[in-house]
């Protein structure tokens, strides 16, 4: 226990960062000396949020570092050490204590790479390895892909609803969900299309392009506004940005024409002005009538204000005239929807004597909840245009017939014969027994490479109203293999 | 930048956790000369999250930490000397560098105890000192303090629908925003209300019970679930709690018995089972007639599956059997309002002569936007019964009237004349000239706290819809004061 909340984090291992369950479970399996039957398993959404047609892969970078410093530290143990079951007795043996001492993570790993497009169903990760490794891994990696792949999906649409030529900055660390709730925020939206923030630290640690200009209290440390401006222009000639609705937005871009005046006779220009509140359309008219009637037609008009993409898309239909969309709040805490239900099922598992998989299922009264047994890959094919037309989810245990078929894993009676013969594998190898195999791409080419994945989607799945859904199937063979296992493991009922 | 995203946070400093424009204010009021004018700040919401009628203040014990450790390390310097501006020109000149350099915290800090019930317009903190300092805090003192406030309220609302016996556990890591967001938001729930946790590292650095039992996939790493069961309790004898939904719920509930009873028969009894889905009053209900058919009335019914305050209280009134709530997402996002729109805002300035206070307001169309001018204090008046009846904002740097009255901040004409005698004033110092004069509470403390604050109001404030507005008014004397302040600051344009 501390008392020091936030700089107590600065500790060698944040491998407790994981629910009791995985170490009961863990204990378990030691016990019972199946620590090390192989195991795979999938991470996947099952819908994409927001109620929009697809979502965009983030939070790999985190996981690769989280999973290359699993290790249990002396303090980790003797906490583990400390638990007690309901009759006082230590909740762990010591020789387990001393096997988690020891354990170093020696998994298969394959994941989508963060950018990619990804859909319902899709396993954005693959895990594959001993079972009390592979089981132990599940609460970091769903915390730390759950949460970005929901903000960058926001953030692409967002991108959506600007268009490609006006800047999005991202605003959101004060009403981020902590710290973390922050940091990795601003990381995901800028990978998912931010083209910058005003988190410092983001800016330190990935590189992000940072922005900002005063807050209203800058406006009212002085005696008037115009002075306020005034002085702020005297730190920075070419980068100001005056907010202008601390006491009446109108009369303050008055003011910031003034000053911009002055600014151009020294040889400055204004960068721009910024709305926080208000009817943003009407004001941003006024404004850049204003502005421009005054001869300065590239100032720039700044407007936030709880801004997401709908209000985006309805200010702009509206005739808005904003070129920097500063959003906060409703970007960095997915406000609609603040979390993506991804999950991590265990779908086989090797033989006790070796000799082959044995599939595991998790079922539900929901066919949209029963889980997909395999070790999976997801092939995406494309079309003569090069623009994807359907994924497919198969088995790399079985070989593939010649003729590929996928069926619709919410309707069986939906099938497809596949077509097109250019494909990727959107799996790739990250780890291989432990190590890592793969040189991670810069953020920058994430963040490209999302805008292209993304506007290489036909525009029917990328509206934000009912969008059409994008053809995701599971190779016939799987299909009818996973049928034959529900029908395996549910009780039949009389009717 | 770095590849390593989460074990680069193990570093010296998050000073930098803030937003651009503090630091660029921060240049600019440094190069006017302008770094030690006197200021004051306050921390506040303006509405209770939720719809509901209050809020419990959380996250202080984390800005504490933060502000006991803030410092510019060489890194963050090297890298605020890194940022450019439009014209390639360094954004920040080295002189204001090697300011930040020896720059140390100063500032009187006053706050409201964790677990203080509070409401709309109450400053939670109020810092004193140079106005490079007390601005320069703003953005993490938000961060923190407004997420822990919207989880630790959420989990005092979901401890009223629970009712004061049930247990509460929370369960939200692998949803959470972000590892701070789960670690962050496991502590404030605990402040709240909530019993137990499933997140280990919250329960080593905090000292948070931890609990937590086995997943579907330790079920599907076995034959049957039977004997799934039998070797989970092998390892938990007198710990287990069995998940019983990975095929069919009530076949899971008979093969928990079956396991219970051979459990009994070696002098062990089964500690609970778990429902993860379906209709938990229906299931609730017959697991609980099987259970006690069986022999087994003590066998704890644990339920989980996206719950929250209205779904636990529907569960209640169909009468569900369920006697610990697990609570995930719903709780740790705060899922219907994910974010505490917390502002931090100038309230009064030293005049530039020291001669006495230059009051400060921000402007809105809405009043309920503006801010309140002043050095504030927040009174809570009790009644006899020793219950709160109302509490008064009041400016310290003047001096009070004998007969006080109170005026509703967004209706002038609701007065009450004080009659109560008994108060408290809700914000205590904690820092004096940048050292620590409070030993905070221990979260234990703070979560006792949370509950007799809560439990002290009347229920028509604690109710979910519609609650009765507890009455937070302005002291006489600054109500008018500010009105005239708004009145100067505000154009007058003819109708």
């Amino acid at each position: 226990m501390t008392e020091q909340p936030l700089s107590g984090l600065y500790r060698p291992s944040l491998t407790l960062l994981t629910d009791l369950y995985q170490l009961t479970m863990a204990y378990g399996y030691w016990r019972q000396g199946m620590q090390d039957r192989e195991a795979v398993f999938h991470l996947y959404f099952r819908k994409a949020p927001f109620q929009g047609g697809y979502a965009v892969a983030a939070g790999l970078a985190y996981a690769v570092d989280w999973l290359e410093n699993l290790r249990f530290s002396e303090d980790d143990l003797t906490y583990l050490g400390s638990l007690r079951g309901s009759k006082g007795q230590p909740l762990f043996e010591q020789g387990f204590l001393d096997y988690l001492r020891e354990l170093r993570f020696t998994c298969d790993v394959d994941a989508v790479a963060e950018g990619t497009v990804v859909f319902g169903n899709e396993p954005l990760l693959r895990i594959q390895g001993p079972l009390i490794q592979a089981q132990l891994v599940e609460t970091a990696l769903l915390t730390l892909v759950n949460f970005q792949t929901l903000i960058a999906t926001k953030a692409a649409r967002i991108r959506e609803a600007v268009g490609p030529n006006d800047q999005i900055l991202e605003f959101g660390l004060r009403r981020a969900q902590g710290f973390d709730g922050g940091l990795s925020a601003t990381r995901a939206a800028y990978l998912g299309g931010a083209d910058g923030t005003s988190n410092v630290l983001a800016g330190q640690q990935f590189g992000i392009p940072v922005r900002g200009t005063h807050a209203h209290s800058w406006v009212m440390a002085f005696e008037g506004e115009e002075e306020a401006f005034e002085k702020y222009a005297a730190a920075f000639p070419d980068d100001s940005v005056f907010l202008v609705d601390t006491y009446d937005t109108l009369e303050g871009v008055r003011n910031a024409i003034k000053v911009a005046e002055r600014l151009r006779a020294e040889g400055h220009e204004l960068g721009g002005i910024r709305l926080d509140s208000g009817d943003l359309t009407y004001l941003s008219v006024q404004a850049r009538k204003l502005l421009d009637e005054a001869g300065f037609p590239k100032v720039r008009i700044v407007a936030s204000n709880d801004l997401d993409e709908q209000l985006v898309t309805a200010l702009k239909l509206e005739g808005a005239r904003i070129d920097t969309w500063g959003i906060g709040t409703k970007l960095v805490t997915a406000y609609d929807q603040p979390a993506l239900g991804g999950v991590y099922k265990l779908a086989a598992m090797k033989k006790e004597d070796g000799s082959g998989w044995q599939y595991s299922i998790k079922l539900s009264e929901q066919i949209a909840k029963t889980s997909i047994p395999g070790i999976l890959q997801v092939r995406r094919f494309f079309g003569p245009d090069g623009k994807p037309v359907a994924d497919m989810l198969y088995n790399t245990a079985e070989s593939l017939p010649e003729q590929l078929t996928i069926v619709d894993p919410l309707d069986a009676t939906r099938r497809r014969p596949v077509q097109s013969s250019e494909f990727r594998e959107l799996l790739e190898p990250v780890f291989r027994q432990g190590r890592r195999v793969l040189e991670l791409p810069t953020l920058a080419e994430s963040r490209q490479k999302a805008r292209q994945e993304v506007t290489a989607l036909d525009p029917s799945i990328r509206r934000f109203l009912n969008p059409h859904t994008y053809p995701v199937g599971l190779e016939k063979g799987l299909h009818d293999f996973r049928t034959q296992l529900i029908l395996e493991h549910r009780p039949q009922r009389p009717a």
